[in-house]
């Protein structure tokens, strides 16, 4: 297939757009991370969520350290075309580098950030540190 | 209450962060819009959802011009602390200016971004443009 849809995408002017994953079993909003062109070609060629890491300036598979692949089931673009959203099995049920199923774990309460959701697995065992 | 939560946000160099809009009875993922301290303040002491235009370069009251309010009923932080996650009973069901009822209506199939979600309301009766 050509890149038509590649070229519709709004890539700001880092070459980046926000990707959000939802998890289609549960619904849940997992993760926003960012892509480049590269790295949402990658992830339609696979079926398997790649992102761009701006701290690290490079490409990365999502799992590839942890396991936890995203699976993709659907992709979607925003009526104003620059961001994308994915709609994913979450591979161990962990999405987070902390070990928990979403990023999005911290919910205001009165005025205070409140974890309300547990870690699945330690960290230490997911990444072997 | 103290602006404590608000310090412990992430604001990139534009002061801002991404904060996406998830509908709590559908579990649908609306919007992806922008906010700095002020709008994320304003979200939370008024209960409605108030972003940042980068494009208008102001802050707005989403549903100010349609009428179509976004209720908060919850709000997350992700563990970097750089994304927000609002759970909102969307006003009219509609959230996209296009009168549809989320802004993720095209979906890749086979290569090309097709419109899978019917316009509700024509935005010309919306804006009354």
């Amino acid at each position: 297939m050509g890149e038509d849809w590649l070229d519709k995408v709004k890539w700001d002017e880092s070459g980046l757009v926000p990707a959000i994953a939802q998890e289609t079993s549960t619904n849940k909003v997992l993760t926003l991370a960012w892509m480049n062109r590269e790295s949402l070609a990658k992830t339609v060629a696979t079926g398997e969520a790649h992102y761009w890491s701006r701290s690290r300036m490079r490409l990365w598979k999502k799992g590839e350290q942890s396991g936890h692949v995203q699976k993709v089931r659907e992709v979607r673009l925003d009526c104003d075309e620059d961001v994308v959203l994915l709609k994913v099995e979450q591979g161990g049920g962990i999405a987070c580098h902390t070990g928990r199923h979403s990023c999005f774990f911290q919910k205001l309460e009165n005025g205070r950030w409140v974890t309300v959701e547990p870690v699945i697995k330690d960290p230490k065992e997911i990444y072997g540190r």
